[in-house]
């Protein structure tokens, strides 16, 4: 079945480029595009058209760095210390999601917070449990986000959160036995290194391997980690290694933070293809710094955005641009780096994601269809007219769920 | 008149302190607090009741530094250079305030805008234009907009939007004549000190003396700044000196910024009682720093928060209080200066701003009632029940319009 989108199309389809066509046509054959087009070809005469008006189509957000059973918890405790942090709030919160109508009633409204916030494609940590787990991926699914989640692994230093080695592949291989969903696939998770025993790394690494699994965790995060990673792991000279040792550091691999990343670690990330996860409102909430976006693009390490829910405070991701926008400006006060600009960030925040999950950074013919339209008329009244790069640059740092009118997942309209 | 409001009462009636009253009674008469009570008192019990339920009765913001004709630039722009910024946008926006119909529609909007967002008080910088000014004042009025807003002076380096020196004088008296409001009052308002000749500040100076009116500029907000201060200035060992030079440096003077005010020129404000006015967004997104406002405040200088529109991309207060958290975060890790905790910030944004126009820092009895009512029911499902405290730290992080459920302003309910 032909669709045709019509509006003002607005794509960066790779990182820095910006490409506007005023009132276009998106074309899409059963949710793939087929092309974008400034005039209606005349084999599409006789479809039917979608009018947005003066809507702004843009990709849609694609989270790679949150944790669902922290949404209970959203903007609270941010005036605690990390590790105060974790066991006021974080395991505790974590814990409740034993409760499985708790987990489907919380779940339930994270799923329909990310499609109205517009983000369609995530990388995701559960909590422990194999049960809430899988209703976490059920009500993904059922309102349209695509993606990873995983189970967390965690069978030392998690408070109340923990779990024994044997209970945690034990849950683990149980709930890999019952992913069977078509939009949401699981990913290995240990939760990091110092909330993993050797012999539970060892165990994950061998799952990944055999059976072909994606793997996600925190990277570098603060320096108090790193010197705790290097105490449990004297073996290694710095803290990606501790998971290189398991086979866990690998193409693909989603390393969240990476703030303190020196140039040797951020090499490793080159060399092997593992992604860095930028999550800079958390990064500043929880005071672990700003980490270096443009030396680890620059060296060829593949960076998306994240919004690390409740490390960080909102599931907004142009707020999660936004932020990554000023971060890059405090470290260019600081460093002389040079900021990140608005298509720049909106790229990382939403191309970028979109990619590692296959997808095009624009509007890729041969892709289902991640994008929203974005209503600006509520904006306040322009002193001129505006061109549409203007009217995108505003988009992203004005937009909410108010102004967000609708959301493609996959090809199909979801809000 | 005696009204009853019912609810949950939250209010930092001074920097560090919160005070909660579960399902408090906060007892008005004629818009005036009576006082906050946990049982009501016998004598008002035939009187009626506003029952908020759950939600969250707290102070409203005050918002001491924006500009109203840079509204209609909001969230562009950011990605250019201070002087290009100014350039392309603030003083090509600003001068189409000539046109009365298009400031009539612009500053209806923002009136509106601000209530919704919760601010009923502000210091506002206006363009030059007198007629489009008074247009502003009467629109904040008619919304329930209270405080101060400046026609702003400007003779030298303010490319389309200058005037010359007699014009400004000119426009300032007759501005000033027509001035007849009952909440919105006149504050003078030389740009900066760059964009101002000494003859015109010296007629600002006799004007501030002879009419007893406040001042409102900005002060140390970026490097470049204070070097040409001293070019233009070289009788001045600081920047803080060129308005003192003409009496512009007095009790309830606003200076916005103060970025790189240094222990001198903060003990000049703490001296006088000039007031430092925090824009923690704007100074990230034009790279202007991070203003040491526990140094302030240590030192006895009063400071308020901003939102600075548009150099700011969010009217919202709540978001400035947040950004102010996060720039004290940043300083923090740079300097080891503790961090603002939210009660102190969203007293800054709130109370402090209050008690600059004469109101109480919370619910002081004897003031006309500024506050919010926040329904915080459509935030993520908690993990168990949450106290006061916390529920006021989350509703400052996530409240926005939709959650803002009611708005009072000199005691009136004007959302």
């Amino acid at each position: 079945m032909t669709d045709i989108l019509h509006g003002n199309l607005i794509q960066a389809p790779s990182f820095g480029v910006l490409e506007t066509i005023p009132r276009g046509y998106l074309v899409l054959e059963d949710g793939v595009i087929e092309d974008v087009y400034r005039r209606l070809p005349e084999r599409y005469a006789a479809c039917p058209v979608t009018d947005w008006g003066q809507g702004l189509i843009m990709p849609s957000f694609a989270d790679l760095h949150l944790h669902a059973p922290q949404y209970p918890m959203l903007g609270m405790g941010m005036d605690l210390p990390l590790l105060e942090w974790l066991d006021t709030y974080t395991f505790r919160t974590e814990a409740r999601f034993e409760d499985l109508s708790y987990a489907r009633r919380v779940y339930r409204q994270l799923a329909r917070d990310l499609i109205a916030s517009g983000t369609t494609r995530v990388a995701m940590f559960s909590s422990r449990h194999a049960a809430a787990t899988l209703i976490l991926m059920e009500e993904l699914e059922r309102a349209g986000v695509t993606g990873l989640v995983g189970k967390v692994n965690m069978d030392r230093n998690a408070g109340l959160s923990q779990e024994t080695t044997e209970e945690s592949v034990s849950e683990t291989l149980r709930w890999l036995e019952n992913c069977r969903f078509r939009l949401v696939k699981p990913i290995l998770t240990p939760r990091f290194t110092p909330a993993c025993s050797d012999s539970l790394m060892e165990a994950l690494g061998k799952l990944a391997a055999e059976r072909g699994l994606p793997v996600q965790s925190h990277l570098s995060e603060n320096r108090g980690e790193i010197d705790w990673v290097g105490q449990l792991h004297p073996d290694c000279a710095q803290y990606w290694e501790s998971y290189r040792k398991y086979g866990l550091w690998k193409k693909g691999t989603l390393m969240a933070h990476c703030v303190h990343s020196d140039p040797r670690e951020q090499e490793a990330m080159a060399r092997e293809g593992v992604w860095a996860v930028h999550c800079a409102a958390s990064n500043v909430n929880l005071c672990s710094g700003t980490a270096p976006v443009r030396e680890l693009l620059n060296r060829g390490v593949p960076v998306a955005l994240g919004s690390d829910i409740a490390g960080g405070d909102s599931l907004a991701m142009n707020q999660a641009v936004v932020m990554a926008i000023r971060a890059s400006k405090l470290r260019q006060m600081e460093t002389g780096e040079p900021f990140l600009t608005v298509p720049e960030a909106y790229y990382l925040g939403s191309g970028a994601g979109h990619r590692y999950f296959g997808g095009g950074g624009g509007f890729q013919p041969g892709t289902k269809l991640h994008a929203i339209v974005v209503d600006d008329s509520g904006f306040p009244e322009p002193a001129r007219e505006l061109t549409l790069s203007e009217r995108f640059e505003r988009a992203v740092y004005l937009m909410d769920r108010r102004s967000i009118k609708a959301v493609y997942s996959e090809g199909v309209s979801r809000l």
